[in-house]
């Protein structure tokens, strides 16, 4: 991507698919202009990763923050030895339960579920940023507190919902996630057994016809 | 509160319980001097209310923020006219689910669960506040990345473990709660019926003898 962003400030139009994942997430936070969006295109690192690539293990270093631009990442913990699949970050999405503070070791792995691309950054990497763009620390805030509300209603929707109003509402606001994960980790994610994921689409699809 | 904070800088010692409760919690996302305390207290709005009071209800608008310096505020949703918990917040605690961005109607309840003393803040109150010190928008950004890494941790206890596991959690980190709710509202909570719950209790007084 680095080469695409040289010389003098670009219209949308000539943006690559990448950059338009970020330019359309920061978008929904506030207004940013085009010469904006350059200077953050030359501050972020970048990275392409394989599928399998594993970015944290359970035990290690949990100090990188990630935003995926293509691809999925998985978030999983194992549990008397089975995996639990926690979350699936897609395009568009930060991976934010990354950070953590104290210097504990992370709980749980995350591995990307495709080839991914992401932008990645340490704590000294967003402090240089900030120095640099003072008014993306305010729209930073600002991005955390709608995530912290999008968690926050995810939680809600696991306590009041039960696993086939979460499966509906799923097919709704991530109709992707289900052609492009296997079902066993979609079953995790949901709270149930592949078997009762099995049942519960079987069930949707008789009612709908 | 207010009459208690004129005049000079004041040592820790001569700050009222719920001026620690603030304290506390802000010490834990940075340092903070005295005299920049000080000036935090004069800034903030508090408010005290009574048992029952509603701070939100469904269909309203959630543009206020609040942090809980004494009490508990209880935030449940109604489904199929049933009252589903899903979250206290007591003391030192931010109310972090309330901010509604996109003036969207609030989908939940917020209720005083006892006598509760809060610091209030409206988007306004926000923007003025980090105007008069700066700061405390950086403080802010790692205190919302901390919930949200708190909110995610909360998620994946929710898939990954037992509604059992959930109540020896909850008596680990936050024992109070058991003794301040009532117990249909912690069940609800914990995603299991009063019966389950009691049958829960049951089994690790058996067990703990």
């Amino acid at each position: 991507m680095a080469e695409q962003i040289a010389g003098n400030t670009r219209a949308q139009a000539q943006r690559s698919p990448e950059e338009l994942v970020l330019i359309g997430y920061l978008s929904q936070i506030g207004s940013i202009s085009d010469a904006e969006f350059d200077q953050i295109f030359k501050l972020i690192k970048v990275r392409s990763y394989k599928k399998g690539k594993y970015l944290v293990r359970e035990g290690g270093p949990g100090d990188t923050c990630y935003f995926v631009l293509r691809g999925c990442v998985r978030q999983f913990y194992i549990v008397d030895g089975i995996e639990k699949t926690t979350a699936f970050y897609t395009e568009g999405m930060p991976v934010s339960a990354t950070f953590v503070y104290d210097n504990q070791a992370s709980k749980f792995f995350l591995i990307c579920n495709e080839d991914t691309m992401l932008i990645e950054g340490k704590a000294e990497d967003e402090k240089k940023f900030f120095a640099q763009m003072p008014r993306m620390e305010m729209l930073s805030r600002v991005g955390v507190e709608k995530e912290l509300q999008k968690s926050h209603e995810k939680m809600a929707d696991f306590i009041i919902k039960s696993p086939e109003e979460r499966y509906l509402n799923l097919l709704e606001t991530r109709p992707d996630l289900l052609d492009r994960v296997p079902q066993y980790q979609l079953a995790s994610f949901l709270g149930v057994t592949p078997e009762s994921l099995s049942r519960i689409r079987k069930r949707i699809m008789v009612n709908a016809r």
